[in-house]
């Protein structure tokens, strides 16, 4: 791609960074954006430019927001002693959506995940230990809400660990089962032995 | 997503407008972003705002070039008279890593497509006719080289019939047939009947 001018170079270079997108893809949206306006392209590039500026981490939730607490954690109409602990703040986005949760989060910010060298450290996981045990014995809900893969139940686990000992703490972990819509004849065993084994009474 | 900060907010949204991406890759990106250092963000945003300084079109052959005329126009162990017609600048890139291709190139930027809108006269079709005819009778090859598609097709053909009257210019279409690993059995009519058609001394 000798041919090629600097700066075209260099944004394919910069996209191809981005996961999901390799080489071809990077070229295609690097040319669809040289087709757009001027107005376009400043609105895309100074959208990345800012988009740390004025983003705080939330010191009770550790969500990103624009104060800090967040909108979340200064909402007096929401439960703080019922924490649903996430991965990251697209989960809290999710649940949101259901307008089901009226407690407050924990983001996690990732998972323990040892083979990519993720400890327990690198998560706000001491940071959820010092906020439950502000409540001084006071009753809360830790709902664990991480994903339900091989590092979210090691994730959970470990939490589940740390919390044990609080006394007046309920720790409880979102249900597994049949997805809605999903099909029993195409389901995994786990999945299924998961949803036989957390049935309800009807 | 009411919860997001506003220049979240805005990141996905600008990267939704991308084609091929959606607003849940867009949020993926956003959050990926996020995590990434000060000095990858700012190399990103750059890379945007500056993709078009610097940007000329070579007003020989209007591909996107840093110098007018552009590199490949002003090297003179090129064949000036020898000129590969393109839809877009990647498809000279695809070209120039051939190897194959001693001659010069002349960019569309498009393909003609009624549905879309797009007619002969937001190409650079005019420009290639004025090209042609600056060789005053002199021995010109024409090599369209536009995708073998419905509107590839129309658009070759319709430069051929804006050329054909000029003297000593020969017009030629690149080869279709079978691709190379291509397999007989899964090979579409058309293809074949073009691949027998097309047929060379062995």
């Amino acid at each position: 791609m000798s041919e090629l001018p600097a700066s075209i170079q260099n944004l394919i270079e910069e996209l191809s960074k981005l996961p999901g997108i390799g080489r071809k893809t990077a070229a295609r949206l690097t040319f669809y954006l040289l087709k757009q306006s001027d107005h376009d392209l400043e609105s895309l590039g100074k959208a990345v430019l800012d988009l740390k500026a004025n983003l705080k981490l939330c010191q009770t939730c550790w969500n990103f927001a624009e104060s800090d607490p967040c909108k979340i954690c200064s909402n007096t109409a929401r439960k703080i002693d019922q924490i649903l602990v996430v991965e990251d703040p697209l989960d809290v986005i999710a649940f949101e959506r259901t307008n089901e949760h009226y407690g407050t989060y924990h983001v996690l910010h990732g998972i323990i995940n040892p083979i990519e060298g993720i400890g327990p450290d690198k998560l706000t996981v001491d940071k959820l230990v010092a906020r439950v045990k502000a409540f001084e014995g006071k009753p809360v809900e830790i709902i664990l809400a991480t994903n339900p893969s091989l590092e979210g139940e090691a994730t959970a686990s470990f939490i589940h660990q740390q919390l044990e000992n609080i006394p007046n703490l309920k720790i409880t972990r979102i249900a597994r089962g049949l997805p809605v819509g999903g099909d029993l004849e195409y389901a995994d065993e786990v999945t299924l032995s998961q949803a036989l084994n957390g049935r309800r009474d009807y």
